[in-house]
């Protein structure tokens, strides 16, 4: 199975996709990288941005799962809304390409990546590197990230996909 | 000029389209209603239908500018979170369609269509339905908020195209 691990962000989203054969093989790597957007630009050019580049990348290796982490506000709102907005850009492509979105929350990534959830950062790029043989760490971080989702979503999905085709499924939106 | 005015939320997304000929002039009103989306569906899903149905109504009435209120967090995160991920897509869709994009504080929507940044949400409402010269209040608040956000670009917008195009421009998103 192709999975697509993404990291959401508005500067630097993180990006990989991995093939997964089941319990117990290797997990491969395909690709990895980061679509950046400059923040001089405006919100809207910025969302698009990450909109068109993540079509590209969808388009280019065909995942059959979306592995995201799940969004958590701190400490600036306004940045955390830009993330929000360029996040639901990030699902409409998703949706758009058919593709069964999971989420996680970081907790749940480094519990399945490093098997503690409150593993450090450095400790989960370095089971990211060694579970897919990598010579050296992904970068940015951000990448590393993305690949920990969906390393996540191969060692603990499978029973997820289940959940997901129970929920209902689409409606049109009525225009009053 | 043609002028879409958004109120962005997932559960209901409130649009209204005037038409505006400088100051003096009335406005007229257009179109109006709400996008409505069912709690029960997937994110994803709810966020697509309000792409969908935003590029139905900005492909039918053709707008030449858009208005839409800014967004603030207050008590519930999650909404929120949810909120701007379908405000991305509304930025999405009217970034797609080449339309410019101004935004607005509830304070300042309040200010210009009554006068007064704290009024209460009745009188925002009987002012637009006086403005527009409707016999009755647009229904749901939503659209009448959204009505709002229109004719607060009628009234102060003109002075804001020059500010908006002195942002640069889009520059494509680089993968890596």
């Amino acid at each position: 199975m192709i999975i697509l691990g993404i990291d959401p962000g508005i500067a630097i989203v993180g990006w990989g996709v991995i093939d997964y054969n089941g319990m117990g093989t290797k997990i491969k790597p395909v690709a990895f990288g980061s679509i950046t957007t400059p923040s001089e630009e405006k919100t809207e050019d910025r969302i698009k941005d990450v909109y068109d580049s993540l079509n590209i990348i969808i388009e280019k290796h065909k995942p059959e799962a979306v592995a995201i982490e799940e969004l958590f506000f701190n400490t600036n709102q306004k940045t955390g809304i830009i993330v929000a907005e360029a996040r639901g850009c990030i699902l409409l492509s998703c949706r758009q390409h058919n593709l069964p979105i999971f989420e996680y929350t970081p907790l749940q990534i480094k519990q399945a990546v490093v098997g503690y959830g409150r593993a450090q950062k450095k400790q989960v790029i370095d089971m990211v590197t060694m579970f897919l043989g990598l010579r050296e760490a992904p970068k940015p971080d951000d990448t590393a990230d993305a690949l920990a989702a969906a390393i996540c979503h191969a060692h603990t999905g499978t029973s997820r996909l289940a959940e997901y085709y129970n929920k209902p499924t689409s409606m049109a939106g009525k225009i009053k």
